[in-house]
């Protein structure tokens, strides 16, 4: 097992980042524009990217866990063969005036290239998700920063 | 035993890459301005970093393999604690007109949050990488992106 960790701290109040977190606006801000479903414990989020302007596929996420401004837990249930089954963990807490964000992708079952690729994809969004709280824009897909002929 | 991995693809020769990242003008051109010692086999290359012109600390890295334009293989010999004997890689290869780079951090003993800190910021400084060899303008330490409070 192998897991994909990450960590930003944001100046904004935990209960904005948790917002951001577990609506599909604030979700739709800085992950992807194509946000879907159900962020309620027991729902669905279904996120769906694009190319040029065509749907090339996602993640559907089932929310395993809420706790207002200190815990998100959600479980992929669909997209690529990879994802399905790892879990994406966000922990919150406040420090010296930040919102700290520990950010976990638990549970992929080798660390394959495209496991690289989704850990410095995470990184960006996570700076998306700052940029978002800290300037009031983020850059969700399509808009998202681009790192490799991956995307 | 924990790892931080990631990928980036540059539009650049891998023999550009490789440069990037085995001289000390490369390195202090995206990852920390304050790169020093000995970038060959056996050397040790020493990386300082700032904060308000005040050098805060780093890290020393022995050059453990090195082949042009495919691999860079460094192990931390001095720094912070959790740094001391793990590894660094950099694997290099063509795909579609990119030089991928795909990285390594390995051997953390626990995944402290530290880890997950250090995981964000590899990111950004592969993006810096990224950055200087596509637009000839990287953002090393002390311009490099800030993240936190832990900077």
């Amino acid at each position: 097992m192998a897991d994909i960790l990450h960590r930003v701290g944001i100046k904004a109040s935990l209960d904005d980042v948790y917002t951001a977190l577990t609506t599909r606006d604030g979700l739709a801000s800085w992950w992807t524009k194509e946000t879907r479903g159900e962020s309620n414990v027991g729902g669905t989020i279904v996120f769906r990217f694009s190319t040029d302007g065509k749907e090339i596929g996602g993640f559907d996420m089932k929310v395993l866990e809420l706790q207002p401004a200190r815990h998100v837990l959600w479980e992929v249930i669909d997209g690529p063969a990879e994802w399905i089954g790892t879990k994406i963990g966000f922990e919150l807490k406040q420090e010296d005036g930040w919102a700290i964000v520990i950010f976990k992708h638990l549970g992929w079952r080798e660390p394959v290239e495209f496991m690289h690729h989704c850990s410095t994809k995470w990184a960006t969004f996570l700076m998306s998700l700052k940029a978002l709280l800290e300037t009031g824009h983020g850059f969700p897909d399509p808009n998202d920063v681009k790192i490799s002929n991956w995307h």
